[in-house]
């Protein structure tokens, strides 16, 4: 027993490394670095960019890989050893049939990314619709691909044997079933509840809309939405006080996390950047409707402060601002999605938490074998999107609307907005106003928008997931003091809190580790994280954003009410659209973003999903076995609850002429792009 | 004296002929008859129709051709020698360099035509919008066509030189400018009173809203629009009363019209109707949102009277519905367009004021002299109206909503609702109570809607022509006796009156013609009809009517929700797309039409256009002289007018982001389809 014990003291030992040395392939150690290899300032300084983690800019760890730091920027490890380590615990690169995704995902940044660069070099903006359209129905005209590459990528790369290959995009379901979707009010509005970031709406809660950053530097900080705006649009239902007192203002607050960066970012070039606030009423029909939006931007050059609130209105000319202010929503609504909802919040946070487990716990502790299986792959995508991704000049920073800064406001919002105690369902939607507890109910809590199917279905998912961690902890830590004298287990929340996420390990939020309770809302919220939370805002990329002008990653031009010049009125009087295409994604960034989406939507052919197969450890334990099949029971009751919920012609934000039901969550799923199911990891 | 006198009166007396007689194509006879040539019986018994014109079917009276007899059907003349007769006068097929209008639409409907039929045949719907927008980019291939007729349309018919020509489309103005106006609901309004038909909209007057048809036959005479719907789309503005009291609420009204030929349409093959009635508001920025749209079938078929409410709603499934709602609406402003405010109430009803002049003032008679230029080529575009257009199978019916009831609808809208004394632009405005009489105002009446550009600058022509006939009249006719016992003048009214409208001559409304204001107002009525309303109507019909989706001339099938079988309603809600590509016209429809309009829109190259060209006898009277140059002097004004509207931010209905300008009363025009030009006279 005591060598046991020994053995597995000094095989955790071995794994956490001694931080010092570079990491080799073949290394199976499991330490914390920095995110100092985003930047390459070897290649060129304007490449170099700040170190994430640490004070300036708190971020959670990722693996340590130790490579030489850079002479230009000591502060900066370099990038050329590749590919970038990861344990080999996690890494599959020699078992061709696995990690499907990151291999299609490297082909894609790899082959097809420089190939479009190169067929689309010279050309900006779209000249019409019908070109985007095109990209569906004809495709990008390219030079001929390598063969193996084609046939790893038939979704998207047509006609190999040809002389010419084409790179031709599938149409996205969302455009498939209503060619007009995108262009509607309604569905900008639901798609914020049933869509691929369903996630940052709130709940209004006080008045006037008021700005927590510093009026000296950014200007008045009450909104310019009155109550007589909202009155004029809302009138024919309620008063605004009703509206207000009744909890039927909700709002899309992307102001106080992007105006610092406003006057940055018009810095770039070819790129503009407003702080937003876009305030939606609750219908009587339960759907929402978008009341106003508002665009700021703080004092620059001498100019004070300038901010516009855009109504739907009944004029052309106030239409099309209308629909350009939605256009800029849509992009600060992009860049959040994959900075914050799906990378920082899903990929990013879990990383700590793999390196910890294997750090502390060892493979025969309960909780490592209760989480592994979450972990699968996650690191080794961490690691491609750190090459590729998400480095400087990768294709987030030239893609989205917050350009080189994207990463330093993922670290804002990390430090502003993220805490471990509001990751979990039911939590997320209380801290958004989405949700008040109320032990009466189903899940504990009642929603404020009732038909809101990313809560109606991630309950169902998170609830499954509770209950599974619940019988499972219960059978292994019977008593509390288990869980408190459990020396690995403790050591390991000890690394997530103040290692793993060190740069928050003072918050009063963290969930202590005293109980089965404590034990079990910590590795619930974990385990919905890998699962739930990141295939709601992860396998619906393609169906969403595939056709950017529902959701454009960047916004690249001024609001034409802006300062403008007369000509510059005039050339959008003349012809809008010139003006609406110019400011969405040109057509590299276009076609970069629908490409990489197309990967990151699919489910590759070993996919393991929630619920789905029992570890053998499981199996061997009758109560474990009994739990797991219990859990495995409610997922596939889960299937049908969804499909008859989408059938259900009341739940108006998911069922509907033309819209793609609601199918994110439902657990299980083919290969391919299919808007639905839900892996147990983070494996793309 | 006397022999001239007595030869003038020996020519009428042969240009009146003796009503007996075929006529032959050297004939100079004007004589009257019905329409009883717009069927063919002895093609076939389903292209029999009712004659148009007598106590039935009231209609004016066409130019008698005196051909034989249906051998099918006594009523009917038949259609077989061609072309139909035209007394030579009206006729100037020698003259190859004009009649360039008439010509080019024969070469449409004799060639282009058949060819597309063919090359479509087969083909229903258009499968997607993209084929829609491949007709302007695209074309339709069809098999080589003869040089000639070819190079007669340059804009229609392209790459005759290859083996296969291409019928391609020009892209329409409208959607040039905005790919997306015909989407949205503020530009369905904006189009009411700046776009094709802007002679429909009425004040709504009383509440409730209450049809004057049998209620045992069609149901229950109440709208069921009610104040509380109403409330709830404008109470953020104001209440229902206030809206009702400040004149703020229109309404396009096509209930009773369509009702009573719902149960027969929806026997003919391939199509539906409704009643309709929209509702509009005006709102404080002076433009037009809608309110709801009702669609009403009759009871039959022992089923209940059918009526149903929609409003611009938020969510997918009444977005969809409140769109396919309006392409019915659409339908039927389209064919009340074609039908009423286009061939009835220009072509048609000054065909008898041209064969009256004809019949009764010789022609150095001064009001011969004056109106004769407002005549030109109109019995000849008459002429081959009914020989291709409003026949039996013709265009009109196999294309617009009424099918072969168009023309009969066309005479109940005669019977009920055309008034010589409502034709003027003011009366017209005060009938329908978008203008009240204010003898302090510019025009002498107000506006209900201030900025309502056909009739802002249908004024400023209208008054102009009323100056210059003014001036005319009163030097022609210096004391009222003299129009008393003017015997030709009042044989002439006479004519019209009790013969070529004498369906309608026991109406109490005809002005007496018994002073110079009241032969002013005649005249100025006549020249209006024929140069500013016909242009309004006109010469916009590619720019708007082009891109059929914008006005849709049929829509084709019911509403998803009129008792709709559930697989009916599943198809709806897959695609709805689909649904609403299956209401709009067919494929051969839509390119009939389209070919016809872009004939109809375009100015020959001999246009004759208002106030331009002086005639000789004007000109030889300098009196008249002058008064002619200040009528030329205000026309030429106009246009500089007219662009300064335009360039008004404030004329929200006339000038905003992508809108075509308001130019269709702008005078004068280049060849083609321009958008803008008022000739004299109803040439095409």
């Amino acid at each position: 027993m005591y060598a046991l014990k020994s053995l597995r003291a000094e095989d955790l030992e071995s794994l956490r490394g001694n931080g010092e040395g570079q990491r080799k392939s073949q290394d199976r150690i499991y330490d914390y670095d920095v995110y100092n290899d985003l930047g390459a300032p070897d290649l060129s300084i304007s490449l170099s960019r700040p170190v994430l983690g640490g004070e300036q800019h708190p971020y959670p760890r990722r693996c340590r890989t130790g490579r030489p730091m850079s002479t230009k920027d000591p502060l900066s490890e370099t990038r050329t050893i590749l590919p970038f380590y990861i344990p080999c615990d996690e890494d599959f690169s020699e078992i061709k049939t696995v990690q499907f995704g990151a291999r299609t995902l490297y082909s894609v940044l790899h082959a097809v990314i420089p190939i479009l660069k190169s067929a689309l070099s010279g050309r900006d903006k779209f000249p019409l619709f019908t070109h985007i359209d095109l990209l569906f129905n004809e495709g990008v005209n390219v030079p001929p691909v390598e063969g193996g590459i084609a046939s790893a990528l038939p979704r998207l790369v047509k006609g190999v044997e040809t002389a010419k290959a084409v790179i031709k995009f599938e149409t996205p379901e969302t455009l498939d079933r209503d060619k007009f979707s995108w262009f509607r009010d309604e569905e900008f509005c639901r798609q914020m509840l049933a869509g691929l970031n369903p996630c940052s709406i709130q709940l209004v809660t006080e008045w006037p809309l008021m700005s927590k950053l510093d009026p000296e530097i950014y200007g008045p900080p009450e909104s310019a939405i009155t109550k007589e705006i909202v009155q004029q649009e809302i009138g024919g239902c309620m008063t605004f006080d009703e509206a207000l007192a009744q909890k039927k203002l909700f709002i899309l607050d992307f102001h106080d996390l992007l105006l610092p960066y406003v006057n940055k970012v018009r810095q770039l070039e070819g790129t503009t950047l407003y702080g937003s606030r876009t305030l939606l009423f609750l219908t009587s029909s339960g759907t929402l409707r978008p009341v106003a939006i508002e665009l700021t931007r703080p004092p620059s050059d001498g100019k004070p402060q300038w901010k516009h609130v855009y109504t739907p209105t009944w004029d052309a000319t106030g239409a099309w601002l209308w629909k350009l202010a939605k256009a800029h929503v849509l992009s600060h609504d992009s860049a959040y999605h994959q900075l914050v909802s799906h990378w920082l919040r899903s990929h990013c946070v879990t990383e700590p938490y793999i390196i910890a487990t294997n750090r502390h716990l060892s493979q025969m502790h309960p909780i490592n074998r209760l989480l592994v299986p979450h972990f699968r792959y996650t690191m080794q995508i961490n690691a491609l999107a750190r090459l590729a991704l998400i480095n400087a000049g990768g294709i987030i920073e030239s893609t989205f609307a917050p350009g080189k800064y994207c990463m330093q406001l993922c670290s804002d919002a990390y430090d502003q907005l993220w805490r471990f105690d509001h990751e979990a369902l039911p939590a997320d939607l209380i801290s958004r106003g989405l949700a008040v507890e109320d032990p009466t109910a189903p899940h504990g809590v009642k929603l404020a928008i009732e038909d809101y199917p990313f809560a109606n279905d991630g309950l169902l998912i998170f609830d499954a997931i509770k209950q599974w961690a619940a019988s499972y902890v219960n059978y292994y830590y019977p008593q509390a003091n288990l869980v408190e004298s459990d020396e690995e287990l403790q050591a390991w929340w000890n690394d997530i809190r103040t290692v793993g996420h060190g740069d928050k390990k003072d918050e009063p939020w963290w969930p202590e580790l005293k109980t089965q309770d404590d034990l079990i809302r910590i590795v619930s919220t974990i385990m919905w994280v890998c699962s739930g939370h990141h295939s709601a805002v992860n396998f619906g990329q393609y169906d969403f954003a595939g056709y950017f002008p529902n959701r454009p990653t960047i916004a690249r031009t001024k609001m034409p009410d802006e300062d403008p010049t007369a000509e510059d009125w005039q050339t959008f009087l003349k012809r809008p659209e010139d003006v609406l295409l110019s400011c969405f994604p040109s057509q590299i960034q276009a076609t970069q973003v629908m490409s990489v989406l197309d990967v990151l939507s699919s489910h590759s052919p070993d996919e393991e999903y929630i619920g789905a197969n029992i570890e053998p450890a499981w199996e061997a334990e009758p109560a474990i076995k009994a739990a797991f099949e219990e859990f495995q029971g409610r997922l596939n009751q889960l299937e049908g609850i969804i499909d008859l919920r989408n059938s259900d012609p009341l739940l108006k934000n998911r069922s509907g002429a033309g819209l793609v039901p609601y199918q994110l969550l439902k657990p299980y799923s083919e290969n391919g792009v299919t808007g639905k199911g839900v892996p147990n990891s983070i494996s793309i």
